[in-house]
């Protein structure tokens, strides 16, 4: 039976994805993927074209931006960020519950000025109208905001660095990332399996802290040696570079925006037409990643949970602070997963 | 044609393990293994079958100790250790390159008491004949030096908390593992892929030091959310946890220790024997895991490196800070591999 992976991360990735990196784990030039050294020929040519992939598919090449891949999560950025580029004070924007552990990190580390929250309304909208200091180190948002189902979907003009946490919607959509000084991401949601983070960081802005950096925390450290500081995670960087490259040759981010768009229509459509579910977020900040939505009454939800079950969907359960459901449409995820969602729905119509 | 890995790491697993893991990126519960949730009952039970077995194979289970798997890398527990344990003053033996990176990481967060070095003389032997201070927090040292070839064979009497760095030979014989408080260890040698460090600490040795610890570097927080504080390296953990079974099902510690020992018999007697080659480590401190040689005349080089790449070797270069051939003999390594090494040497030595 065919599975409609609705995970929210880690996610589908494309079925050629599975198979390369099956076939890789088994014979990769003689060798498993799994035994082989970092520091290989064949590795460093790895490495040197997922970040090379990272930087084209974002337009930043040859602009002063370095890609550099890590372990650790995009947790361990929220403490990175601050170690590397907060000095006095810093903006942050509260958009969810990774905003605010951000937050939470950088506090250790100097002033925190958040500029807007919507933490008293459980993160069911974008806060918009402020303005972002000139006194400050730099502005930190979350892109998109995987628990809550939203979205940024204009980024403020800013007289500062801009960082940005674009685990969950990074490679959706065509954007002038040039806006942006560091971007990161976890790659377990439109790049690769868990295991790996991806930075892309403007030069220019680092050095400029007084304190000391220990070295596994230092992005020149990692820069300097081209990710390679220590032993990087091999397999997911290798898999994360197998879904660039699919990315790239199913004509790159603008095409996988169309698909994103048409598969975020379908859901939100059905969501609005379907007098039996009420969608979470604002309706002008709904992400085109997560869908989150619920049933107006209880007393379906046995009969909708064994409607979507039957269909093969699977990961649909909403996260424990949100409740009702969500579906995460990742760039892996086709239209027909997110049809049979929207069938399943019409069903229970029919039926309710 | 077979290859013989003798790759320092990332390095050979054992084939069954390649062959369960190349499966399970293809079909893991109907699934991809990369495409599931991390909080999925089905990886949640790998995630407590790699840390049971862990325990298990270590002989310390119901003694106080909790097992954690996270990203990052060892390189990333130079800082950990510190941030966590280092009030005032530690004790380190310098024994290679990563004690020596240890040690510097450390110096930012109090005083370092270098015990012991053998840095002078290219770390070719380990410091002996030291005592431990009472008044430290903590003593640090490393088992097994990939690079030098070198290894801790008696591990001294210590009035504080032992902290030891097992990266390259963990799980590769039996010992008394009470003796430590803290293990840790990358996983890329005897235990599974890249990506992925168990961290094996003694509870009660949390929670003493003063300083703020950032919530991804503090061991607490990762013990309360049992390796799921942040979305941890799902396939490297997979893959370890295979790795992990394969030794249970394969006579444990206890009977990869004759092998090892039998590997490393063979491979120092030819060093010893063959008038070509000479060993680099102090005969009492060679590591059964890496051993370091080289060529006495470097005429001979072109040679026998034609001999060993011919013979299906490969990885055998040595580290650039020592020279010469280092042949890495981890767990998964077969009797077999060694001996096709051993042949080479006979075979340069007859022609010679």
């Amino acid at each position: 039976m065919i599975i409609h992976n609705f995970s929210a991360g880690p996610c589908i990735l494309p079925q050629e994805v599975f198979q390369k990196a099956a076939a890789a784990v088994l014979n990769f030039n003689d060798l498993s993927i799994l035994e082989i050294s970092h520091r290989s020929k064949d590795f460093v040519a790895v490495m040197e074209q997922a970040q090379a992939l990272a930087l084209e598919h974002l337009g930043l090449q040859d602009k002063g931006y370095k890609a550099i891949f890590l372990g650790g999560g995009a947790s361990m950025q929220f403490l990175m960020v601050a170690y590397n580029l907060l000095e006095n004070k810093a903006a942050y924007l509260n958009t969810g519950t990774w905003s605010d552990n951000a937050i939470e990190e950088a506090k250790a580390f100097g002033e925190v000025a958040v500029l807007g929250s919507s933490k008293k309304s459980n993160f069911n909208y974008i806060p918009k109208g402020y303005s972002i200091p000139t006194d400050v180190d730099y502005f930190h948002c979350t892109s998109n905001n995987t628990i809550f189902g939203t979205q940024i979907k204009e980024f403020p003009a800013s007289p500062v660095p801009v960082i940005c946490d674009m685990s969950s919607d990074i490679f959706a959509k065509v954007m002038d990332f040039t806006k942006f000084d560091l971007i990161y991401a976890g790659a377990q949601k439109n790049m690769g399996p868990a295991g790996a983070t991806l930075i892309v960081v403007k030069e220019d802005i680092l050095g400029k802290v007084s304190r000391h950096i220990p070295s596994m925390l230092d992005y020149k450290a990692h820069i300097a040696k081209e990710s390679m500081f220590n032993t990087p995670p091999v397999f997911p960087i290798y898999v994360s570079m197998l879904t660039l490259d699919w990315l790239k040759n199913n004509g790159g981010v603008a095409a996988i925006e169309q698909l994103n768009n048409a598969k975020a229509a379908l859901i939100y459509n059905e969501i609005d037409r379907n007098a039996l579910f009420q969608g979470f977020a604002a309706v002008e900040d709904r992400s085109t990643m997560n869908a989150t939505f619920s049933l107006k009454d209880n007393a379906h939800t046995a009969a909708f949970d064994a409607l979507w079950k039957d269909a093969g969907i699977s990961g649909l359960n909403g996260h424990r602070s949100v409740g009702g459901y969500r579906a995460s449409m990742y760039n892996a995820l086709p239209l027909e997963s997110v049809q049979a969602l929207v069938d399943t729905m019409k069903e229970l119509e029919k039926k309710g």
